[in-house]
């Protein structure tokens, strides 16, 4: 992974101190000891699972689904796939039906995934689903030891696994609630964490992200009054889903009360999949208020080259200059087009990410790398990072409306 | 429809003045007459179509595949489609090949949408599908009169639809662009125009609409520099492509420098997703920044009526609340929650529009909702709402950098 940032800021004593405080949180913070895991039990379960089963089903909601979705999604279009993997994560009767439609239950295995085990959407999903398929062995749970879940996991004689210790929804991608589903249809969880750790032993061992991470993370985090809108703009359809992950993680982590004022804060992520959002977005980070950062994602190699044929076209002669022309190069010009034409205007802090190619350990990275940028500018901002007591409010209500309508 | 506004702003000169502003705007600017176009052309050129024709795909970006795509998705999950429709949108080169796995070109009938008749993306992927398939009885052509489209059209002896006067791409979908694909999948368009008829008449002939519009435009312009973040938090999967519709519509629109002083101005759009979402973006809402308004979309009835079994879950007996609960019911009720939770917060502007049901009237009263809402914050802010200068400068560096590859 390459980074190149188009704007400039100073590290000192602030980027010390935040460093500093990573470097505590590892002692705290489950998510930084997961590239180092060992995954001989993850192996082991999938094992356990029928070569019969062709599809999988996580009946999960936010942090349960995202990462696994982010990553296979990415990988689907290139991979050959043992499995396919499906999300249960709304309560909308219309997709859940659609998502019925398409799977076979009888090879289909379910992953329940619920940190406490009383996630509304999880259940409410899962006993419709268990309605039509009542055979215990179609469910493996992923929940923390000794939940509620748990214990009637263990009731009904199903098989269990546990989250580890401190390790919150939005950062647990690669933890057994994303690696289990990725490895159970086929993806090579081992090179998704391998690219992980890069990310991370390059920030922690100083070395090349190590300043580029601090520098993006202060100007971000010295600048949120200004630049409170964060634009991911990835220049491939593959990481639609990456944007959607990194929408949870950098807008719950973020908005927050201060700790040390309960001042609101908040940085608003937005993420953009071009070429399409040059027809959408493009305009109002080119002519609007200049509240936005943008980062660009690129993929060097698609590994793929279909090129435009050399054809001319009767009175659209002007467009032979895209002939021979292969795909992978067009987009990454179309790329380079917009960064050049958003550097000529003024106040719009750019940079710039190109990974290799889409591969398992390149979207390994690119978790880590938002992971740890999250930690750093939540620290720089001073907020609480790994909290979301926000949400809690509606979830109150909720139940009592439940109760009431008993 | 209903629209409901928890926050209140009082009507005046400047409302009187939009108001008329936009009565004068209906001479000139073509989308106001759309509703109640004749579209006896459309049925006559969608029986030219052979009835062996399965997929539709258009080739089209931005404009030209939004409008079409938001209605499709909406509609597709429950309704009995004549045939399916897919959109070739991107220059990238694994979401071309995907998309081209899914059909079959003997039975595919395109759709080529290019206003101008030079958009790069379109005539990358045209020329590369034209290499696979060269008849040009598979083609049609949707663009201006005179462009020198129609004059290759014309020249190759394939179809040729025209796009109306002054229908600019973003406000385009209830004309040929998206009438054509949504007629030739099966789509009520007659239903869809008559849904976007009612709020055209309830806005201008003072219906329950007219206040309603005027004082929710006016409290965003008054109050574009503190909530220049407008989320629509759609409760229904169904909607998800018509936030990505609107993300286009209001981003693109109200993203300018203001025609009286050049200085930048803009507003925000988010689109969200519940109760998904709940687990993503809320907590921001809840605790962030207070720039941000929230209109909350809700289907009154999903007409399907697939509930929570009465199941008892060994040690999850406090889920019990959630037996015999239709699922319908159960999204609503999660909306509501959230809504409730956000009225307690101060300075959050909150609104909620509600729809019978998923038909193709709704969708269409959605649409033009949303393209008059746009039409009198424009004016209010003081921007072109209809231009988009600023997505020029990347175009002309493109050109150039595809010329010097030559």
């Amino acid at each position: 992974m390459k980074n190149r940032l188009h704007f400039n800021t100073t590290l000192g004593e602030k980027a010390k101190h935040a460093f500093n405080a990573l470097q505590k949180e590892k002692e705290s913070i489950g998510y930084y000891a997961l590239p180092e895991q060992d995954i001989s039990h993850i192996t082991a379960y999938c094992e356990t699972i029928p070569s019969s089963i062709e599809s999988i089903a996580v009946i999960g909601i936010g942090g349960s689904s995202l990462g696994a979705k982010a990553v296979y999604e990415f990988l689907k279009p290139v991979e050959n796939l043992r499995r396919k993997l499906y999300f249960f994560e709304s309560t909308d009767p219309i997709n859940i039906k659609s998502l019925l439609s398409q799977i076979d239950l009888e090879k289909t295995h379910f992953l329940v995934i619920s940190k406490s085990g009383t996630t509304v959407e999880t259940f409410a999903i899962y006993k419709y689903i268990l309605s039509l398929q009542a055979n215990a062995s179609c469910y493996t749970f992923i929940t923390d030891p000794g939940s509620a879940l748990e214990k009637y996991a263990k009731s009904v004689q199903a098989q269990i696994l546990h989250l580890p210790d401190n390790v919150g929804g939005r950062f647990s991608v690669l933890s057994v609630v994303g690696l289990v589903p990725l490895a159970l249809c086929g993806i090579d969880i081992k090179a998704l964490l391998a690219g992980a750790s890069k990310i991370k032993n390059s920030f922690f061992e100083d070395g090349y992200l190590h300043d580029i991470l601090l520098k993006k993370s202060l100007f971000y985090a010295k600048n949120h009054a200004q630049y409170h809108i964060n634009c991911l703009f990835a220049y491939s359809e593959s990481l639609k889903y990456f944007c959607e992950w990194y929408v949870q993680l950098w807008g719950e982590s973020l908005g927050k009360k201060q700790r040390s004022s309960a001042f609101h804060v908040g940085l608003t992520p937005i993420g953009l999949i071009g070429p399409k959002d040059q027809h959408s977005f493009l305009q109002l980070i080119m002519e609007g208020t200049r509240d936005k950062s943008v980062t660009f994602i690129q993929i060097e190699d698609f590994e793929d080259e279909i090129k435009i044929p050399n054809t001319t076209l009767a009175h659209l002669e002007s467009l032979d200059t895209l002939n021979n022309l292969p795909f992978s190069q067009l987009i990454n010009m179309q790329c380079n087009s917009v960064m050049e034409a958003l550097k000529v205007e003024e106040n719009i802090p750019l940079d710039s990410i190109t990974i290799p190619k889409i591969d398992a350990e390149n979207i390994g990275s690119l978790i880590f790398y938002y992971e740890l940028l999250t930690s750093l500018v939540g620290e720089l901002i001073d907020v609480n990072t790994y909290d979301q007591p926000g949400v809690e409010a509606a979830k109150i209500i909720l139940k009592k409306k439940l109760t009431h309508s008993l």
